[in-house]
């Protein structure tokens, strides 16, 4: 086991996910989701050199795609077959490329890289980190485990809530460079559904953003949960009865779930603070449903979480060198 | 406008769609929703002579299409060019074939007949009923209103609440031949979709039902509405960690969602009392959870309710030969 990484002392310079011995290795660093995948080449210093991004998620790949992919990313890049890969996400699921079983909350993040699983059979050194699981209440995460690695990395005093939205939105009690507990709330694939999938579509298929139908729905369905229940079919009638415009049924759409979110995470925010990791626009509505709960938010950079906790695994893994 | 159509004084006889004069004839009666289409060829005195079904729904139809399919069905059945028909449902949607304006609730069910309209430039007579609206919370119906006319056709007195299990879930006050009030729950859409397109299908996909797992989510959400929202992922979490059953999976991701769909129409059933008209396996799932919550349940038959409400509303039509 690794001890946790020790406070770089300069918060607002992330990532830095460099501070390598002279024994550091250049690496690759993938963040290999469901739908998304996305690589960034590092020098030694922890450096991004290059970057390539596609649509090679876990869910169009076979098991063995895997390597093809990631190796055909690698070759447009240049990269030789003697620079090591870091992987975190859906990759290491068990329909994934190579299962890398979680770990259990509660526990220490400076766990993930000595759970990484090295792939077995590819010729390059390739290590997919596990994601984290928890017992009781029943729940998993992959992925943003890694971010949150990247928040402690910097921030190793940090205590509190981490919310990423998402997909599927964590939920995350951080204390001491551990994950204590967390909740997944599936607010962003069930709007994704409602909107593109269910009879609301009529309503939303416009598009648009109606930020005051967003806050109102929010405190509606925060402070009355079950009216979600009554409330969505609603944005059909009003289509059809009143015109509603697109923006405000998809807003009103957004903030019933959010607030419904709100109603059931009410424990992980009731104390004030939160710190939001994730896309910027869906970040923002957090914030302002957050905030007109008297709640203050910190917004993190998604993309330098994720690469800090990526170096900060690698990091880990590389320890015997050091 | 109509007056009520008198108690027959026995409602244990239903439908009984003849009481003919000796002016009736013979009709077809069609019951054309978003994804089904029902026909019936009834005599003159009320008797089913045939019937013909099929996934002829409005969503797969162009508007030049509905015509069509109808005289096809027809010609199948040898239907003369001279027998009427009546439709109920979304073929007098906007998108349907012939938009049959909707008529607003408070509204006593004999205005359906007056509201009908005669679909144009087709060699037949055919007549396509009207949904019903509500201004104020904004709501719509087409086809329950038609099945609840079936209802008071052989129960003018019936005073109560009648929950019409479905895709979009209709709650609805009837009163002395009125539609008083009603509200919409999207529970059997929202289970569809969360069955076959989330990341929940994986958890339900081996179909089965647990009555037991049904019952608790029910009391679960309907007493904590909020708690749906972080529940639904736990359904993916035990699987992945504990195996659970598709069985349970399904029957408490159904249970959670009848059970907001509970808490929200509670001012509807804590009289006591609901009448049920719907597929029959999914009525059962309701009278279950009603009758948990100590509401009395009567099961009424769903198509005998269609077609007693299209022959009360074909005499509606009639009305000017008797």
């Amino acid at each position: 086991m690794h001890p946790v990484i020790p406070d770089t002392g300069n918060a607002t310079n992330l990532p830095n996910p460099g501070r390598s011995t002279s024994e550091s290795r250049s690496y690759v660093a993938v963040d290999w989701g469901t739908s998304s995948f996305r690589l960034w080449r590092l020098a030694a210093g922890g450096e991004v050199l290059d970057r390539a991004a596609g649509p090679f998620g876990m869910a169009g790949l076979p098991k063995d795609g895997f390597g093809r992919v990631l190796e055909e990313q690698l070759a447009r890049l240049s990269v030789s077959k003697n620079v090591p890969v870091i992987i975190c996400g859906m990759a290491g699921a068990a329909q994934g490329w190579c299962e890398a079983p979680y770990i259990q909350a509660p526990t220490e993040l400076s766990q993930l890289g000595s759970g990484a699983v090295r792939v077995p059979g590819h010729e390059r050194e390739v290590h997919i980190l596990p994601g984290v699981m928890q017992a009781k209440p029943c729940n998993v995460m992959r992925g943003e485990e890694t971010q949150i690695l990247g928040l402690v990395d910097v921030r190793p005093d940090y205590n509190g809530i981490v919310c990423l939205p998402g997909t599927h939105t964590k939920w995350v009690q951080v204390r001491d460079g551990r994950i204590e507990h967390f909740t997944t709330c599936m607010t962003g694939e069930i709007f994704s559904l409602l909107c593109n999938h269910s009879v609301l579509k009529h309503s939303t298929v416009g598009g648009g953003w109606d930020s005051c139908a967003f806050l109102e729905a929010v405190a509606q369905v925060a402070s009355a949960p079950a009216s979600l229940a009554d409330s969505l079919f609603k944005l059909r009638a009003e289509m059809l009865l009143e015109h509603l415009s697109s923006s405000t049924a998809r807003a009103r759409l957004s903030g019933m779930l959010v607030g419904i979110e709100l109603a059931a995470t009410r424990s992980y925010w009731a104390e004030g603070a939160v710190a939001l990791i994730g896309e910027s626009s869906l970040c923002h509505n957090y914030e302002v449903a957050l905030a007109s709960n008297s709640v203050a938010v910190e917004l993190l950079d998604s993309e330098a979480m994720t690469l800090g906790g990526l170096a900060s695994a690698f990091r880990q893994l590389e320890g015997p060198h050091e």
